[in-house]
Protein backbone atom coordinates (compact mmCIF):
# COMPACT_ATOMS: atom_id res chain seq x y z
CA UNK A 1 0.00 0.00 0.00
CA UNK A 2 1.56 3.19 -1.17
CA UNK A 3 -1.50 5.69 -1.66
CA UNK A 4 -1.42 9.00 0.06
CA UNK A 5 -3.70 12.37 0.33
CA UNK A 6 -1.77 15.65 0.53
CA UNK A 7 -3.91 18.03 1.29
CA UNK A 8 -2.18 21.09 -0.20
CA UNK A 9 -2.43 24.66 0.35
CA UNK A 10 -2.28 26.30 -2.89
CA UNK A 11 -1.76 29.92 -1.37
CA UNK A 12 -3.56 32.89 -2.55
CA UNK A 13 -3.20 32.81 -5.98
CA UNK A 14 0.03 33.51 -7.55
CA UNK A 15 1.88 31.05 -8.33
CA UNK A 16 5.16 32.65 -6.96
CA UNK A 17 3.40 31.51 -3.53
CA UNK A 18 3.21 28.11 -4.08
CA UNK A 19 5.41 26.49 -1.83
CA UNK A 20 8.12 23.90 -3.43
CA UNK A 21 6.85 20.82 -0.91
CA UNK A 22 3.70 21.67 -2.42
CA UNK A 23 4.45 21.69 -5.86
CA UNK A 24 6.54 18.16 -5.61
CA UNK A 25 3.62 16.86 -3.91
CA UNK A 26 1.43 17.71 -7.31
CA UNK A 27 4.61 16.52 -9.23
CA UNK A 28 4.03 12.53 -7.67
CA UNK A 29 -0.02 12.73 -7.35
CA UNK A 30 -2.17 10.11 -9.49
CA UNK A 31 -5.02 12.24 -8.58
CA UNK A 32 -5.93 15.54 -7.70
CA UNK A 33 -9.04 16.39 -6.42
CA UNK A 34 -10.43 19.72 -5.77
CA UNK A 35 -12.75 22.73 -6.13
CA UNK A 36 -13.03 23.62 -10.04
CA UNK A 37 -10.58 26.62 -9.83
CA UNK A 38 -8.13 25.04 -7.52
CA UNK A 39 -8.03 21.62 -9.12
CA UNK A 40 -7.14 23.64 -12.24
CA UNK A 41 -3.67 25.06 -10.47
CA UNK A 42 -2.10 21.67 -10.82
CA UNK A 43 -0.65 21.52 -13.79
CA UNK A 44 -1.75 18.56 -16.42
CA UNK A 45 0.22 16.05 -17.06
CA UNK A 46 0.50 12.40 -18.29
CA UNK A 47 -0.42 10.08 -14.97
CA UNK A 48 -2.44 12.78 -13.60
CA UNK A 49 -6.01 12.26 -13.52
CA UNK A 50 -7.62 16.13 -12.28
CA UNK A 51 -11.00 15.67 -10.34
CA UNK A 52 -13.25 18.91 -10.45
CA UNK A 53 -15.92 19.24 -8.29
CA UNK A 54 -18.51 21.45 -7.02
CA UNK A 55 -17.76 23.90 -4.19
CA UNK A 56 -20.30 22.86 -1.80
CA UNK A 57 -19.52 18.97 -2.15
CA UNK A 58 -16.19 19.40 0.21
CA UNK A 59 -16.96 15.79 2.39
CA UNK A 60 -17.85 14.01 -0.82
CA UNK A 61 -14.86 15.34 -2.08
CA UNK A 62 -12.84 14.30 1.06
CA UNK A 63 -14.32 10.44 1.17
CA UNK A 64 -13.54 10.45 -2.94
CA UNK A 65 -9.82 11.42 -1.76
CA UNK A 66 -10.03 8.57 1.15
CA UNK A 67 -11.02 5.88 -1.07
CA UNK A 68 -8.80 6.68 -3.68
CA UNK A 69 -5.99 6.82 -1.38
CA UNK A 70 -7.12 2.66 0.03
CA UNK A 71 -6.82 1.93 -3.25
CA UNK A 72 -2.96 2.76 -3.83
CA UNK A 73 -3.40 6.20 -5.25
CA UNK A 74 -1.38 9.32 -4.69
CA UNK A 75 -4.40 11.94 -4.11
CA UNK A 76 -3.57 15.83 -3.95
CA UNK A 77 -6.33 17.49 -2.26
CA UNK A 78 -5.95 20.84 -3.93
CA UNK A 79 -7.05 23.78 -1.52
CA UNK A 80 -6.63 27.51 -1.73
CA UNK A 81 -4.82 29.40 1.16
CA UNK A 82 -3.34 27.23 3.73
CA UNK A 83 -5.88 23.65 3.99
CA UNK A 84 -6.30 23.99 7.89
CA UNK A 85 -7.67 27.56 7.74
CA UNK A 86 -11.35 27.64 6.65
CA UNK A 87 -10.14 25.00 4.10
CA UNK A 88 -10.08 21.02 3.28
CA UNK A 89 -8.11 19.67 6.10
CA UNK A 90 -11.21 19.80 8.71
CA UNK A 91 -13.27 18.18 6.37
CA UNK A 92 -10.91 15.45 5.56
CA UNK A 93 -10.58 14.85 9.14
CA UNK A 94 -14.30 14.87 9.42
CA UNK A 95 -14.30 12.05 6.95
CA UNK A 96 -11.96 9.87 8.33
CA UNK A 97 -13.71 10.17 11.85
CA UNK A 98 -17.07 9.11 10.16
CA UNK A 99 -15.73 6.94 7.73
CA UNK A 100 -14.10 3.08 8.14
CA UNK A 101 -11.34 2.58 10.72
CA UNK A 102 -8.74 1.79 8.22
CA UNK A 103 -8.64 5.43 6.51
CA UNK A 104 -7.52 5.97 9.91
CA UNK A 105 -4.10 3.99 9.10
CA UNK A 106 -3.70 6.31 5.80
CA UNK A 107 -0.88 8.57 5.08
CA UNK A 108 -2.59 11.80 5.13
CA UNK A 109 -0.34 14.90 6.00
CA UNK A 110 -1.51 18.59 5.29
CA UNK A 111 0.99 20.70 3.35
CA UNK A 112 1.05 24.12 4.88
CA UNK A 113 0.52 27.21 2.68
CA UNK A 114 0.27 31.54 2.96
CA UNK A 115 -3.42 32.01 3.86
CA UNK A 116 -5.16 34.47 2.13
CA UNK A 117 -5.29 36.63 6.21
CA UNK A 118 -1.43 36.79 5.26
CA UNK A 119 -1.31 37.87 1.83
CA UNK A 120 -4.30 40.75 2.79
CA UNK A 121 -2.15 41.20 5.81
CA UNK A 122 1.44 41.28 3.69
CA UNK A 123 -0.44 43.81 1.18
CA UNK A 124 -1.44 46.37 3.54
CA UNK A 125 1.38 46.71 5.71
CA UNK A 126 1.29 44.32 9.04
CA UNK A 127 -2.30 44.66 10.51
CA UNK A 128 -2.02 41.54 12.32
CA UNK A 129 1.23 42.35 13.87
CA UNK A 130 -0.14 41.91 17.23
CA UNK A 131 -2.45 39.24 18.80
CA UNK A 132 -5.53 38.57 16.34
CA UNK A 133 -8.63 36.97 15.60
CA UNK A 134 -9.52 34.67 12.38
CA UNK A 135 -13.29 34.15 12.15
CA UNK A 136 -15.30 32.85 9.20
CA UNK A 137 -18.49 35.04 8.63
CA UNK A 138 -20.77 32.33 6.68
CA UNK A 139 -23.39 31.29 8.70
CA UNK A 140 -23.66 28.00 6.57
CA UNK A 141 -22.09 25.53 8.78
CA UNK A 142 -22.71 27.50 12.04
CA UNK A 143 -25.01 29.76 14.25
CA UNK A 144 -25.76 33.40 13.46
CA UNK A 145 -25.59 33.81 17.66
CA UNK A 146 -21.87 32.23 17.42
CA UNK A 147 -20.67 34.68 14.74
CA UNK A 148 -22.17 37.96 17.13
CA UNK A 149 -20.72 36.07 20.45
CA UNK A 150 -16.92 35.53 18.46
CA UNK A 151 -17.25 38.78 17.19
CA UNK A 152 -17.77 40.36 20.70
CA UNK A 153 -15.37 38.67 22.44
CA UNK A 154 -12.84 40.04 19.51
CA UNK A 155 -13.97 43.29 20.71
CA UNK A 156 -13.48 42.43 24.53
CA UNK A 157 -10.15 41.34 24.32
CA UNK A 158 -8.55 44.22 21.75
CA UNK A 159 -7.59 41.25 19.15
CA UNK A 160 -6.93 42.36 15.46
CA UNK A 161 -9.67 40.60 13.43
CA UNK A 162 -9.32 38.97 9.70
CA UNK A 163 -12.81 37.56 8.32
CA UNK A 164 -13.13 35.12 6.09
CA UNK A 165 -16.18 34.66 3.44
CA UNK A 166 -18.04 38.04 4.60
CA UNK A 167 -19.80 38.21 2.02
CA UNK A 168 -21.93 36.08 -1.06
CA UNK A 169 -24.70 36.44 -3.26
CA UNK A 170 -26.60 33.85 -0.88
CA UNK A 171 -25.78 35.79 1.87
CA UNK A 172 -25.86 39.33 1.38
CA UNK A 173 -27.15 40.89 4.64
CA UNK A 174 -24.82 39.40 7.80
CA UNK A 175 -21.62 41.28 6.53
CA UNK A 176 -23.75 44.87 7.01
CA UNK A 177 -24.77 43.28 10.58
CA UNK A 178 -21.01 42.46 11.61
CA UNK A 179 -20.06 46.35 10.47
CA UNK A 180 -23.08 47.79 12.90
CA UNK A 181 -22.33 45.66 15.73
CA UNK A 182 -18.47 46.53 15.14
CA UNK A 183 -19.31 50.06 15.28
CA UNK A 184 -21.49 49.89 18.49
CA UNK A 185 -18.74 48.02 20.08
CA UNK A 186 -15.28 49.62 18.28
CA UNK A 187 -16.19 52.63 17.63
CA UNK A 188 -16.49 54.21 13.61
CA UNK A 189 -12.44 55.53 14.11
CA UNK A 190 -11.63 51.71 13.91
CA UNK A 191 -9.29 50.67 10.95
CA UNK A 192 -10.50 48.32 8.81
CA UNK A 193 -8.79 46.92 5.19
CA UNK A 194 -10.74 45.57 2.18
CA UNK A 195 -8.65 43.25 0.46
CA UNK A 196 -9.83 42.11 -2.69
CA UNK A 197 -7.94 38.99 -4.73
CA UNK A 198 -4.90 39.48 -3.35
CA UNK A 199 -1.85 38.54 -5.31
CA UNK A 200 -3.88 38.27 -8.36
CA UNK A 201 -4.48 40.80 -11.32
CA UNK A 202 -7.42 41.63 -9.97
CA UNK A 203 -5.98 43.01 -6.74
CA UNK A 204 -7.86 45.89 -4.86
CA UNK A 205 -7.48 46.90 -1.92
CA UNK A 206 -9.40 49.58 0.42
CA UNK A 207 -8.08 51.20 3.77
CA UNK A 208 -10.50 53.06 5.58
CA UNK A 209 -12.71 53.02 8.81
CA UNK A 210 -15.23 51.08 9.97
CA UNK A 211 -17.47 54.57 9.91
CA UNK A 212 -17.21 54.95 6.04
CA UNK A 213 -17.32 51.18 5.21
CA UNK A 214 -20.29 49.42 3.83
CA UNK A 215 -21.18 46.06 2.92
CA UNK A 216 -20.97 46.73 -0.53
CA UNK A 217 -16.87 47.09 -0.15
CA UNK A 218 -16.58 43.41 0.32
CA UNK A 219 -17.39 40.40 -1.81
CA UNK A 220 -16.70 36.46 -1.72
CA UNK A 221 -13.23 37.56 -2.83
CA UNK A 222 -12.50 39.58 -0.40
CA UNK A 223 -10.50 39.33 3.07
CA UNK A 224 -11.45 42.00 5.68
CA UNK A 225 -9.22 42.93 8.11
CA UNK A 226 -10.20 45.30 11.11
CA UNK A 227 -7.63 46.65 13.48
CA UNK A 228 -7.59 46.70 17.04
CA UNK A 229 -7.82 49.82 18.99
CA UNK A 230 -4.05 50.09 18.47
CA UNK A 231 -3.64 49.61 14.79
CA UNK A 232 -2.36 52.76 12.71
CA UNK A 233 -2.31 54.32 9.77
CA UNK A 234 0.93 55.75 7.99
CA UNK A 235 -0.36 58.47 5.57
CA UNK A 236 2.46 59.19 2.32
CA UNK A 237 1.94 59.11 -1.70
CA UNK A 238 -0.61 56.53 -2.94
CA UNK A 239 -2.44 53.86 -0.55
CA UNK A 240 -1.29 54.48 3.26
CA UNK A 241 0.83 51.49 5.36
CA UNK A 242 -1.62 49.82 7.99
CA UNK A 243 0.26 48.43 11.07
CA UNK A 244 -0.50 47.06 14.86
CA UNK A 245 2.67 47.70 16.75
CA UNK A 246 4.55 44.35 18.39
CA UNK A 247 4.00 46.49 21.92
CA UNK A 248 1.37 47.65 24.06
CA UNK A 249 1.01 50.11 27.04
CA UNK A 250 0.52 49.28 30.38
CA UNK B 1 16.58 55.25 -6.62
CA UNK B 2 16.29 51.47 -7.04
CA UNK B 3 16.72 50.33 -3.42
CA UNK B 4 13.89 48.62 -1.16
CA UNK B 5 12.77 46.56 1.41
CA UNK B 6 11.72 43.20 1.38
CA UNK B 7 10.35 41.98 4.44
CA UNK B 8 10.68 38.12 3.88
CA UNK B 9 8.71 35.03 5.76
CA UNK B 10 11.18 31.82 5.63
CA UNK B 11 8.75 29.97 7.22
CA UNK B 12 9.03 27.54 10.26
CA UNK B 13 12.35 26.11 9.48
CA UNK B 14 12.14 23.71 6.12
CA UNK B 15 13.37 24.98 2.84
CA UNK B 16 10.70 23.15 1.19
CA UNK B 17 8.20 25.84 3.02
CA UNK B 18 10.17 28.81 1.31
CA UNK B 19 8.46 30.35 -1.12
CA UNK B 20 9.46 30.94 -4.71
CA UNK B 21 8.88 35.16 -3.93
CA UNK B 22 10.81 34.91 -1.38
CA UNK B 23 13.69 32.97 -2.88
CA UNK B 24 13.58 35.50 -5.85
CA UNK B 25 13.87 38.40 -3.44
CA UNK B 26 17.03 36.21 -2.03
CA UNK B 27 18.98 36.64 -5.15
CA UNK B 28 18.09 39.96 -5.87
CA UNK B 29 18.84 41.81 -2.28
CA UNK B 30 22.37 42.89 -2.12
CA UNK B 31 21.86 43.06 1.67
CA UNK B 32 20.38 40.77 4.14
CA UNK B 33 19.56 41.51 7.42
CA UNK B 34 17.87 39.73 10.52
CA UNK B 35 18.16 37.97 13.67
CA UNK B 36 21.27 35.13 13.43
CA UNK B 37 19.60 31.90 12.50
CA UNK B 38 17.48 33.69 10.15
CA UNK B 39 19.61 35.49 8.33
CA UNK B 40 21.90 32.60 7.85
CA UNK B 41 18.95 31.14 5.91
CA UNK B 42 19.92 33.39 3.49
CA UNK B 43 22.15 31.35 1.19
CA UNK B 44 25.90 33.19 0.42
CA UNK B 45 26.74 34.56 -3.24
CA UNK B 46 28.89 37.43 -4.34
CA UNK B 47 27.27 40.65 -4.09
CA UNK B 48 25.40 40.00 -1.16
CA UNK B 49 26.39 41.21 2.54
CA UNK B 50 24.41 39.43 5.62
CA UNK B 51 24.45 41.33 8.45
CA UNK B 52 23.62 39.57 11.98
CA UNK B 53 21.93 41.04 14.88
CA UNK B 54 20.71 40.23 18.13
CA UNK B 55 17.27 38.95 18.08
CA UNK B 56 16.61 41.65 20.60
CA UNK B 57 17.94 44.68 18.43
CA UNK B 58 14.27 44.48 16.12
CA UNK B 59 14.27 48.29 15.87
CA UNK B 60 17.47 49.30 14.97
CA UNK B 61 17.83 46.41 12.35
CA UNK B 62 14.55 47.92 10.72
CA UNK B 63 16.23 51.30 10.73
CA UNK B 64 19.76 49.70 9.74
CA UNK B 65 17.42 48.23 6.34
CA UNK B 66 15.35 51.68 5.59
CA UNK B 67 18.66 53.61 6.09
CA UNK B 68 20.56 51.52 3.30
CA UNK B 69 17.31 50.94 1.05
CA UNK B 70 17.40 54.91 1.28
CA UNK B 71 21.02 54.84 -0.23
CA UNK B 72 19.98 52.66 -2.92
CA UNK B 73 20.69 49.25 -1.73
CA UNK B 74 17.96 46.06 -2.04
CA UNK B 75 17.99 44.65 1.53
CA UNK B 76 16.26 41.46 2.41
CA UNK B 77 15.27 41.34 5.93
CA UNK B 78 15.18 37.91 7.16
CA UNK B 79 12.15 36.82 9.43
CA UNK B 80 11.07 33.73 10.38
CA UNK B 81 7.43 32.37 9.53
CA UNK B 82 5.46 35.15 8.14
CA UNK B 83 6.98 38.26 8.94
CA UNK B 84 3.28 40.03 9.68
CA UNK B 85 2.71 37.70 12.67
CA UNK B 86 4.37 38.42 15.75
CA UNK B 87 8.11 38.76 13.83
CA UNK B 88 10.11 41.69 11.97
CA UNK B 89 7.13 43.77 9.40
CA UNK B 90 5.40 45.71 12.28
CA UNK B 91 9.15 46.76 13.27
CA UNK B 92 9.78 47.81 10.37
CA UNK B 93 6.61 49.47 10.32
CA UNK B 94 7.04 51.55 13.71
CA UNK B 95 10.70 52.27 12.32
CA UNK B 96 8.93 53.85 8.95
CA UNK B 97 6.21 55.95 11.41
CA UNK B 98 9.09 57.53 13.66
CA UNK B 99 11.20 57.94 11.23
CA UNK B 100 12.01 60.32 8.52
CA UNK B 101 9.47 61.97 6.18
CA UNK B 102 11.43 60.09 3.04
CA UNK B 103 11.50 56.68 4.66
CA UNK B 104 7.70 56.12 3.87
CA UNK B 105 8.21 57.11 -0.15
CA UNK B 106 10.45 53.58 -0.35
CA UNK B 107 9.58 50.66 -1.79
CA UNK B 108 9.22 48.56 1.26
CA UNK B 109 7.05 45.19 0.53
CA UNK B 110 6.36 42.44 3.04
CA UNK B 111 6.83 38.68 1.57
CA UNK B 112 4.14 36.48 3.00
CA UNK B 113 5.09 33.47 4.77
CA UNK B 114 4.05 30.29 6.60
CA UNK B 115 3.70 31.15 9.76
CA UNK B 116 4.63 28.43 12.65
CA UNK B 117 1.02 27.90 13.64
CA UNK B 118 -0.10 27.02 9.94
CA UNK B 119 2.92 24.40 10.26
CA UNK B 120 2.00 23.11 13.75
CA UNK B 121 -1.48 22.95 12.80
CA UNK B 122 -0.79 20.81 9.81
CA UNK B 123 1.50 18.38 11.37
CA UNK B 124 -1.88 17.97 14.04
CA UNK B 125 -4.23 17.67 11.63
CA UNK B 126 -6.20 20.54 11.20
CA UNK B 127 -6.91 21.81 14.62
CA UNK B 128 -7.22 25.63 13.28
CA UNK B 129 -10.23 24.26 11.25
CA UNK B 130 -12.36 26.96 12.63
CA UNK B 131 -12.43 30.43 14.36
CA UNK B 132 -8.56 30.64 16.27
CA UNK B 133 -7.16 33.37 17.91
CA UNK B 134 -2.93 34.10 17.78
CA UNK B 135 -1.79 35.59 20.70
CA UNK B 136 2.20 36.04 22.20
CA UNK B 137 2.72 34.80 25.38
CA UNK B 138 5.33 37.32 25.78
CA UNK B 139 5.05 40.06 28.28
CA UNK B 140 8.41 42.01 26.97
CA UNK B 141 6.23 44.17 25.37
CA UNK B 142 3.07 44.31 26.77
CA UNK B 143 1.23 44.05 30.34
CA UNK B 144 0.55 40.61 31.63
CA UNK B 145 -2.85 42.06 32.37
CA UNK B 146 -3.82 42.62 28.83
CA UNK B 147 -2.03 38.68 28.15
CA UNK B 148 -5.04 37.28 30.72
CA UNK B 149 -7.64 39.50 29.26
CA UNK B 150 -6.99 37.96 25.59
CA UNK B 151 -6.95 34.91 27.06
CA UNK B 152 -10.47 35.15 29.18
CA UNK B 153 -11.74 36.71 25.55
CA UNK B 154 -10.67 33.38 23.69
CA UNK B 155 -12.38 31.34 25.83
CA UNK B 156 -15.40 33.29 26.16
CA UNK B 157 -15.50 33.07 22.13
CA UNK B 158 -14.88 29.71 22.12
CA UNK B 159 -12.07 30.28 19.95
CA UNK B 160 -9.25 27.87 19.42
CA UNK B 161 -6.32 29.37 20.42
CA UNK B 162 -2.44 29.38 18.98
CA UNK B 163 0.24 30.83 20.87
CA UNK B 164 3.76 31.87 19.82
CA UNK B 165 6.92 32.64 22.84
CA UNK B 166 4.89 30.63 25.77
CA UNK B 167 7.35 30.58 27.11
CA UNK B 168 11.58 31.35 27.55
CA UNK B 169 14.61 31.46 30.41
CA UNK B 170 13.72 34.95 30.88
CA UNK B 171 10.03 34.25 31.68
CA UNK B 172 9.36 30.78 32.88
CA UNK B 173 6.40 31.24 35.14
CA UNK B 174 4.07 33.20 32.88
CA UNK B 175 3.07 29.57 31.16
CA UNK B 176 2.11 28.58 34.60
CA UNK B 177 -0.38 30.91 34.72
CA UNK B 178 -1.70 30.83 31.46
CA UNK B 179 -2.47 26.88 31.98
CA UNK B 180 -3.74 27.34 35.36
CA UNK B 181 -5.60 29.95 33.41
CA UNK B 182 -7.45 28.12 30.70
CA UNK B 183 -7.74 25.04 33.00
CA UNK B 184 -10.48 27.17 35.68
CA UNK B 185 -12.24 28.38 32.65
CA UNK B 186 -12.35 25.90 29.63
CA UNK B 187 -11.62 22.46 31.97
CA UNK B 188 -9.04 20.06 32.19
CA UNK B 189 -10.54 18.29 29.21
CA UNK B 190 -9.97 20.59 26.06
CA UNK B 191 -6.67 19.56 24.24
CA UNK B 192 -3.05 20.92 23.87
CA UNK B 193 -1.06 20.54 21.37
CA UNK B 194 2.61 21.07 22.18
CA UNK B 195 4.22 21.55 18.42
CA UNK B 196 8.27 21.95 18.87
CA UNK B 197 10.63 22.99 16.19
CA UNK B 198 8.16 21.97 13.55
CA UNK B 199 9.37 21.35 9.85
CA UNK B 200 12.90 20.97 11.48
CA UNK B 201 15.18 17.66 12.96
CA UNK B 202 14.15 18.21 15.91
CA UNK B 203 10.52 18.50 15.15
CA UNK B 204 8.27 17.05 19.07
CA UNK B 205 5.29 16.96 18.89
CA UNK B 206 2.40 16.00 21.91
CA UNK B 207 -1.25 15.91 21.95
CA UNK B 208 -2.30 16.03 25.76
CA UNK B 209 -5.33 17.72 27.47
CA UNK B 210 -5.06 20.48 29.94
CA UNK B 211 -5.19 18.75 32.81
CA UNK B 212 -2.07 16.71 31.93
CA UNK B 213 -0.61 19.60 30.34
CA UNK B 214 2.72 21.19 32.70
CA UNK B 215 4.78 24.28 31.62
CA UNK B 216 8.01 22.67 30.99
CA UNK B 217 5.96 20.70 27.59
CA UNK B 218 6.90 24.23 26.03
CA UNK B 219 9.64 26.01 25.51
CA UNK B 220 10.78 29.15 23.40
CA UNK B 221 10.98 27.01 19.92
CA UNK B 222 7.66 25.49 21.11
CA UNK B 223 4.23 26.44 19.25
CA UNK B 224 1.13 25.75 21.73
CA UNK B 225 -2.16 25.07 20.31
CA UNK B 226 -5.35 24.57 22.48
CA UNK B 227 -8.61 23.50 21.05
CA UNK B 228 -11.91 24.73 21.40
CA UNK B 229 -14.75 22.88 22.89
CA UNK B 230 -15.51 21.43 19.41
CA UNK B 231 -12.13 20.08 18.71
CA UNK B 232 -11.64 16.69 18.20
CA UNK B 233 -8.76 13.76 18.86
CA UNK B 234 -8.90 11.22 16.21
CA UNK B 235 -7.33 7.75 18.29
CA UNK B 236 -5.31 5.61 15.92
CA UNK B 237 -1.88 3.66 16.13
CA UNK B 238 0.89 6.46 16.70
CA UNK B 239 0.07 9.75 17.39
CA UNK B 240 -3.95 11.01 17.24
CA UNK B 241 -5.21 13.00 14.54
CA UNK B 242 -6.80 16.71 16.07
CA UNK B 243 -8.84 18.93 14.06
CA UNK B 244 -11.88 21.11 14.87
CA UNK B 245 -14.96 20.76 13.00
CA UNK B 246 -15.69 23.55 10.36
CA UNK B 247 -19.04 23.22 11.87
CA UNK B 248 -20.98 24.26 14.92
CA UNK B 249 -24.12 22.77 16.22
CA UNK B 250 -26.90 25.90 16.76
Amino acid sequence: MTGWVAIAGLGPGDEALVTPEVRAAMAEATDAVGYIPYVRRVPERPGLTRHETDNREELDRARHALEMASEGRRVLVASSGDPGVFAMAAAVFEAVEDGPAHWRDLDIRVLPGVTAMLAAAARAGAPLGHDFCAINLSDNLKPWSLIERRLMAAVAGDFAMAFYNPRSKARPEGFGRVLDLLRAEAGSDRVILFARAVTTPDEALVVTTLGEATPEMADMRTMVIVGSSATRVIARDGRPFVYTPRWAAP
